[in-house]
């Protein structure tokens, strides 16, 4: 069911230090930053020869990125992405095996403008997963 | 400088689970167990389209990926593992830019019999970093 890996996220406290980081220290091609009021963060994406790398900073009042910063000041790998072809199909597979999807179980509208879920960290070893229909 | 993301790490406290979670309910395609005594570590690999996800049981005494799991009881994100092309030039050109290399600094022989390096999660905001000369 599992496609490819779209992207990792790292929450991090600082985006612009982070885009520095990436670029200078670790010679990354970074993007330009994206501002996604509907999702309370900005983006910056790192992209590799197979996948990306997406640094979110917290954006506006009530960011998912805020309380997580709160927990690790300094930043941490906050989701891992993959992509399925029917996020539907997969939802209901994975809700009769018992794994719980987050909010109100509708895929929503994510980064790329595609459909998206997220799945309980708590089911899957502690991490928290995003599924995206491609 | 990186070059495509070879794998991400999730630590597990228990593998046998894990895998059939990656395999039966993310319908992932995941290998038989390796254990690898010098690391400290049993290892399943899932095989994605374009990476892998490496799921890390802890083995042995002082293994890193016990004391991981003391803080995280049901596991979380590990590590990130990037590409290098020569992992020394790598290594000489995070130094320069204050970023600071695990242990003595030599690379070891990762799981894939070829050069790694970590770096510190401090520097790279909460990311442990893996480099690994391909």
């Amino acid at each position: 069911m599992i496609g490819r890996l779209n992207h990792i996220a790292i929450a991090v406290p600082d985006l612009a230090a982070a885009t520095a980081l990436y670029r200078d220290t670790l010679g990354g091609d970074v993007s330009e930053p994206q501002t996604l009021p509907e999702h309370g963060v900005t983006v910056v994406f790192v992209n590799l020869p197979n996948t990306k790398v997406e640094l979110l900073e917290p954006l506006g009042e009530g960011s998912p990125i805020a309380k997580y910063l709160d927990s690790n000041p300094s930043g941490g790998m906050h989701h891992v992405c993959y992509e399925v072809d029917d996020i539907i199909a997969a939802r209901d597979r994975l809700s009769e095996q018992g794994a719980r999807v987050l909010g109100d179980g509708e895929p929503k509208i994510g980064a790329h403008g595609k459909p998206v879920l997220f799945l309980h960290p708590k089911d899957f070893n502690g991490t928290l997963v995003e599924l995206e229909q491609v």
